[in-house]
């Protein structure tokens, strides 16, 4: 069971799951299930019955039963009618992750976030559907095995939201406005005619990417033939980059789309180097200890 | 050098700090910082050379030079004229933190939080102060020994800008309603004639608790004294229930108030017990483990 709960007095909301850690003591030191080995792993080949059955399955001409395997997590943020959580597991071999794909593993994995995407997106009252990757544990995966997750919800974020409230003031789409601006610029980690990456004047983290085509389309199902293999191409070039500057570094990615309303898909890397701490929590002002022009220089340095 | 930067189209802002961290390998594995032995901190009595010389002590009767210590920030987020750093050492014991705190100690530290806001608040410029502390590594304390920061802003944060908007749409006080429809829940974990300590209904983490005086005060220097020694017991006392129930967990507390303006104090401790990742960055909403109710009955057993 899980319940959306609305903060007191803004628009803003938690998810209580209550299939998960429950008792004070589930919170004291809990570090043994993601070392498992990977005879243990439940998102290896051969273990498929330690997860719930595949909603989806995709196949390279490997001879191998799955390459991209998809089910409902186990332990769901939202379960229907609320919503969905999906699980996509983006590779069968246990220690790789899209910073090591090939090309065509790459595509198939774009490929998947596409047609997963549109699957719930279409679903009754769904309004969002979030796709996200936590890599390593400290940046919140509870599982070593390379997998990316995709929440439906009944709601739209309130990021969303108030980015709408400023674009509609604005009355132009700021996402263009970025692609230009930044094109060329120090903060530039690569560029093509269709996408551009590089490291926002405004950052969260250390290190944080923005990747964003440059044509103005809702979500990755809107991608072209060449949108889509210049994006695989780029991702996962990037995701190399922090790997070799970062030795491996835990991070999150995430798309920031919409269904059908119109929208700029933007889709932002963020390194897990730094805490989000007192000061943060307070002020939601980040403090950022590597300028983005010099993380964009050490990344297009690889 | 600090300098303050803007979201290219929202009111959101990062701090960029370059007396910090700053090459990748600064990233990489730098465990060795806050472990160092208590003859070698910074903070400890007889170690006063190591850090900034002091911008204010405040002493009980224990014959010591200090029991409370202040000093600037030796690697400030911000620095004059854009704003301040202070680091308040609220013990001179390198193993103590507030939740061992005597009724003493603990109201020697809620004056000096009340006299280091009031100095700052009222310098050029200063549109903001944010008090909070790190408690352990986890929740982004660099230095073992316990200590609060304060870092003294020329804005005002954006949390607070959009509290202030639906304040005005409501056109009364919600957190003055929050205490009247908390009292006596089942997710009240201490009240009295002045005070309300609780696990919120929307909850960011597991174990949050938010604290709220009755009374409706724009800051901490507005308590009368029965609030303030009110204050002093419960605010401790909060701390000893997550110390026992939580077994010691890291976590941030941090006070929302205003300096002049029209404001309902509150004060929200957060324990880090779960890590904001892919889908709170896309989303803005948290999965929460703990129903809040169940977190406020763990807490009122102690």
């Amino acid at each position: 069971m899980t319940e959306i709960r609305k903060h007191y007095f803004l628009n803003e909301y938690c998810i209580l799951a209550s299939g998960r850690a429950k008792r004070p003591q589930d919170f004291i030191k809990d570090d043994a299930r993601s070392r498992r080995p990977a005879k243990d792993c439940p998102f290896c080949p051969g273990n498929e019955t330690m997860t719930p059955p595949e909603t989806a399955v995709y196949q390279l001409n490997s001879g191998q039963s799955w390459d991209v395997r998809c089910f409902e997590n186990l332990y769901p943020a939202l379960s229907p009618p609320d919503g969905h959580h999906e699980v996509i597991v983006e590779t069968a071999k246990h220690d790789a992750s899209p910073a090591d794909f090939t090309d065509v593993e790459m595509e198939l994995m774009v490929d998947a976030y596409q047609d997963r995407f549109n699957f719930y997106a279409h679903k009754a009252s769904i309004l969002y559907v979030s796709l996200f990757k936590n890599h390593k544990r400290e940046a919140g995966a509870s599982i070593a095995h390379s997998h990316t997750q995709l929440i439906a919800l009944p709601l739209r974020p309130s990021e969303l939201e108030r980015e709408r409230d400023v674009i509609k003031q604005l009355d132009r789409c700021p996402y263009c406005s970025i692609t230009k601006e930044e094109s060329g610029s120090s903060r530039v980690i690569f560029e093509d005619q269709t996408w551009i990456a590089f490291a926002p004047f405004y950052s969260k983290t250390p290190f944080e990417v923005w990747v964003i085509p440059k044509r103005h389309i809702n979500n990755i199902t809107c991608m072209d033939s060449s949108e889509r293999t210049s994006f695989s191409r780029i991702f996962r070039d990037l995701l190399r980059s922090l790997k070799v500057v970062l030795d491996d570094p835990p991070y999150n990615y995430h798309f920031l789309q919409t269904i059908d309303e119109d929208y700029h898909l933007n889709i932002r890397i963020l390194p897990k180097l730094s805490i989000a701490a007192g000061f943060e929590l307070n002020t939601g002002i980040y403090i950022l200890t590597v300028p983005p022009e010099d993380a964009a220089g050490f990344l297009r340095g690889v």
